[in-house]
């Protein structure tokens, strides 16, 4: 493949000064039939098309920073040590891209890919827009957009042999996974949060085309919590199923907390000193039967009250779980069957983040179920290993959709993302 | 059919201080495997499903007025002349869900289904959560939503012979149409907007459990605005295109505004008197090939600029097009094929209200387009013939999708949603 398309976008990319509209087909051969595939030549002949208005560049003030309310002109760095999107607040709408690599995308291809990635990404989550950004207006209100990278297997060994950890692979196989091929895998990620849909829809289309010479889409998923403004300030997200949904996670304020998600390995993968390991279940919700349970039942399912998702054995939403207490006729009060006491464990070295959305799309309802941790096997295997042998929650929901990527290293000003993998 | 669930439904919805779980099965009867088709009986083994604690009911301060920030606790009043959903502020997230009526809903099933929606429109948009509502957290915080309800011809039919508008069928076809019946037609609408995507999910979920026995499910779409917060306040929305999006709108605060939407028949179909007829349009946009014309190409073709929508012809976005200005060539500024040249109508009454939302989802991105008015074949057919014979916007739109539905008139407290359809 020579690439002609995407050295054209990173021609732009570099250029000092370029216009934006140079990567774009000429408006009058456009309209003279010049550009193949768009046919516009039967209208051409009313004429009346020769009227050009003074050129108004896409560059002309869209990033203007504006003084108004609200939040859309905010925007989180993209650069530091770690990407943005992983432990910057959970926004309201969430987009995971996954993309199979082309066969004819090597090394090469890749240091260009991401280093239009690179740019991409500086610019979108600034609301600058990138130079060959077609719709610069879509672009000036980022509304705390953040887009995180992550690769698969495929893309590592693209890059050359050894330099994969252990845990990316497919994920051990779970008895009660019923796993489509629709929602899973892939050799790079593009994860898209922001509190407004279009700014992630803008972001997501451009990103795409910029890097359609590379890749080919495989799955998509879309996600939401609560809009921002709408939540009750301080409250834990829902999911579908009502209950309040993260409550145990480990806070970036800990201070083992970096041992519980970024990367640290000095070995073949020390590329990836600074990233983390990224885990998505998508977990349908069975909404019709788990309705039909009353409260009662569905509290001790979880081990936790609807209203505020405190746990059974009292207090409130943060009050730590009495695994041990009794109720009167010396019953546990958290059943043994309960998904809090399957999930929880006593070794800090399973600790894992998470970072849910919920779905609601095409007739199928769910959690979009994401955590990040050092190393799955270690720490989301045995987890998920204990509720997959028994947690009446079960009954009610399936994974159908995994996948496991290697989110890259954050990166500075004047660096591209996936720098260390590329360079190793 | 005899339709147990329903009067189930119906009895809880009516009776005075009914226990929120009495639709449900119970726990217990649940837990020992009485429950048909769920099949927990394994986990049932491992006991311990007995401590049950102090029964938590539904209707237990879900509702509480939130004294905190934001906009989730704002509700909408659904009573009144007209629905709410159409005239009042657009939302942020929109979910158009259409059925097709059971061969066995009569007239009489049809006044049940009506008092069901009835109420579960008056709990959810409130905030209150209807009684039967299994998950009364997630309706606590409405954030403005609105549920707005329209018929299609066959549920008019239903009620008897006689009753319906001339215009309450599919739109006469259009050339350019490449319409799919995945998206089109249907027998009821229930329309719900919402600034937050939770609330249109719990509430279209309620709905839908409560309607299964009298419909099934035809077709959804789901469509967004930018986000509340996140738009520059007094702009107009931009479709994904780039473009400022519904300029030329007329508002409810013109004094003929009425004959533009509102229904005043005094003949058989005087029913709908302060009801409206909803025109549905599935937009899909090639942004792929959009893309590639430049910008003035792509002003041209619209006539109006991208950078904030004024008119070519000058001013700024709410200026009235001067459709007689030549350029130094003397040729006209907005060209022949303009799409604001062949949208515009001199006869005010083609008028319609516009209301559209972006979709992008599915690998397919466009425009839910959506006006009210009187009369489809009077006010928005004649607009969409010219635009169906020549539109340069053509080259990058297509309608794949097209609905027309009789909106019901308002109702007050105490009075029910599509009342005047059923007694008549």
């Amino acid at each position: 493949m020579t690439n002609t398309a995407d050295t054209n976008v990173e021609a732009v990319h570099k250029a000092a000064g370029a216009k934006p509209g140079s990567r774009r087909f000429d408006r009058r051969a456009l309209l003279t039939g010049g550009a193949a595939g768009v046919g516009i030549g039967a209208v051409l002949g009313l004429g009346a098309a020769l009227g050009v208005p003074a050129l108004q560049g896409a560059g002309e003030d869209p990033a203007a920073a504006s003084t108004d309310d609200g939040f859309g002109a905010e925007s989180i760095s993209c650069h530091g040590t770690h990407q943005a999107g992983i432990v910057t607040p959970p926004a309201a709408h969430v987009r995971y891209v996954a993309y199979t690599l082309l066969p004819e995308t090597d090394k090469a291809a890749l240091q260009r890919m991401f280093r239009i990635i690179t740019g991409d990404v500086e610019g979108l989550t600034s609301g600058a827009a990138p130079l060959a950004d077609s719709e610069p207006e879509l672009a000036a209100r980022p509304s705390a957009l953040t887009i995180t990278v992550g690769v698969g297997p495929a893309l590592v060994d693209r890059v050359g042999a050894g330099r994969k950890p252990e845990w990316l692979a497919p994920l051990p196989s779970f008895e009660r996974d019923k796993l489509s091929e629709i929602h899973g895998g892939g050799d790079l990620l593009v994860l898209l949060q922001a509190d407004d849909p279009l700014a992630i829809a803008h972001a997501a289309r451009m990103i795409d085309r910029d890097i359609r010479s590379f890749v080919k889409p495989h799955w998509t998923q879309q996600g939401f919590r609560q809009t921002r403004g709408a939540e009750k300030p301080g409250t834990t997200m829902r999911n579908l199923m009502g209950q309040v949904d993260g409550t145990v996670n480990p806070s970036p304020k800990e201070k083992d907390f970096s041992s519980v998600i970024w990367a640290e390995s000095t070995g073949s993968d020390a590329w990836l000193a600074g990233g983390s390991a990224l885990v998505v279940r998508r977990i349908r919700m069975e909404l019709d039967t788990w309705e039909m349970v009353d409260r009662p039942g569905r509290e001790q399912t979880i081990g936790r009250t609807l209203s505020d998702g405190a746990p059974l054995t009292g207090g409130s939403e943060h009050t730590a779980i009495d695994f041990d207490a009794k109720d009167s006729k010396g019953l546990p009060v958290i059943p043994s069957f309960a998904h809090t006491r399957r999930a929880h464990s006593t070794d800090p070295s399973e600790r894992i983040f998470r970072r849910g959305a919920n779905y609601d799309e095409g007739g199928e309802s769910g959690l979009i179920f994401a955590c990040y941790q050092q190393d799955p096997l270690r720490q989301f295997v045995p987890i998920q290993r204990r509720l997959d042998e028994l947690d009446l929650l079960n009954e009610w929901v399936t994974h159908v959709g995994s996948a496991v990527f290697a989110i890259l290293p954050g990166f500075k000003q004047g660096e591209q993302l996936g720098a260390s993998l590329l360079a190793s």
